[in-house]
């Protein structure tokens, strides 16, 4: 029996508290013992009251600690920790494991998905990236994420920080993209739901083809008279630039292939 | 009844004839009666040959003809044909209505997807954008969109070029920011199918939540430390560009809210 207990109320602590308590009610032999959270109200109806601390000296003994809270806190949190020696995890896709406190056993599990609050995901498809300092410290943590995932990739700090950076360009830059989108549509009366099954299957294509073999539009045909058009039409200044930087980008990478 | 000619062979034009030959199997009165192309071989088992044109002489009476051709074909296409004051459509984004040789009763019929070859898609959820010149040649459109799609809606030549742009951003761009993520994770032996539930994720959420609520990340949290990361680690200039212009526009986008 593997003993857990997850430090923070957030988001990603919340997704994690339904996905560890599912697999033990699937028979997984793990036990979320305690939840840490100073604000032990946005824990309600997640967890019986009995397993909430709002001390750090009320944790009690597990095999792992899950540190799921912000960046900016990770730090401090683990510095506060009144243990040693024990296995200490954060969930940070752009946070160093040597950032943790080293009076610990220290470790990276890193879930990487992005949690909407109050929004369901099936935990069982989303990859987590381990890192450990040993490998005994590493076949439990690969025992955990195996419980709630079947995508489990060992994964460095180096290549997490990497692999943060291509989360960027595909999660929060692709939804500015769909910001800019919508904002083109509102400005000429049209309505942006009509784009959504677009949006749906470009990423979906993805599963299927590579990024290369999917790529289509005037800027990889290199349809001159379209992009004239299309630079024409934008009056934004700043759609304009990342229209016109984007197009030679993908024209570019046409060349080198 | 209503008698519909398919001009091409493409992508959407096989889509199209899948399409219509669906809702005529389902009872729907609408007749296939001819597809139109140079290259009869590429609709062998689309469609049974004597329905095949190759020869716009060929082409016999219908209610509708649609022109599912490059966009550079379809003003050639369209003072080919061989009759008068029929109602012809054709099928793009881009391409302005006004261009139709007007000695027929010219229209638009601009399913909006990205279609892969062979990949099958359900036209029932593509959204179906309709223009015409009369009220009387919209309602028949309307009627032939409706009975292969539940979405239609009625976008004019000044809309769809808007549309069309957004529609640029939110899956060529959004597919080459896909591109940008991959590079960076070969760089850095990083498998990129751990992105792919991110990317999908990314956009499901849309279809609950605005771009606006949905935007995560440290351009809009203005996380100033990982943005510095970030751009220490790209080490190609072009990828760099990109990052620094759409933190820069998510930035900007956050303070206009």
């Amino acid at each position: 029996m593997v003993k857990v207990i997850i430090i923070g109320s957030g988001n990603v602590a919340q997704h994690l508290i339904n996905a560890l308590l599912k697999s033990q009610k699937n028979g997984d032999p793990i036990d979320l013992v305690q939840v840490f959270s100073r604000k032990a109200a946005s824990l309600n109806g997640l967890i019986e009251s009995s397993k909430i601390a709002t001390n750090y000296n009320q944790l009690v003994h597990a095999d792992l600690y899950i540190i799921a809270v912000s960046d900016d806190a990770i730090a401090a949190v683990s510095n506060q920790l009144p243990f040693k020696n024990r296995l200490v995890v954060h969930c940070s896709g752009s946070f160093p494991l040597g950032k943790l406190n080293n009076s610990n056993r220290r470790g990276v599990f890193y879930p990487l998905q992005t949690f909407t609050k109050n929004k369901e995901i099936d935990f069982k498809t989303i990859p987590i990236c381990l890192e450990s300092e040993t490998a005994t410290d590493y076949k439990l943590l690969e025992k955990v994420a195996q419980f709630i995932s079947g995508k489990v990739f060992p994964i460095n700090s180096e290549q997490r920080k990497a692999l943060h950076v291509a989360a960027v360009f595909v999660n929060n830059f692709t939804n500015h993209l769909y910001q800019i989108g919508s904002d083109i549509c509102n400005e000429h009366q049209v309505p942006f739901e009509i784009l959504a099954p677009l949006i749906e299957e470009t990423a979906q294509k993805i599963s299927s083809l590579s990024p290369a073999a999917a790529q289509t539009g005037p800027a990889k045909r290199d349809d001159k008279n379209t992009i004239l058009a299309h630079e024409n039409l934008l009056t934004d200044e700043n759609q304009l630039k990342i229209y016109k930087i984007l197009t030679q980008s993908i024209q570019e990478n046409g060349k080198k292939l």
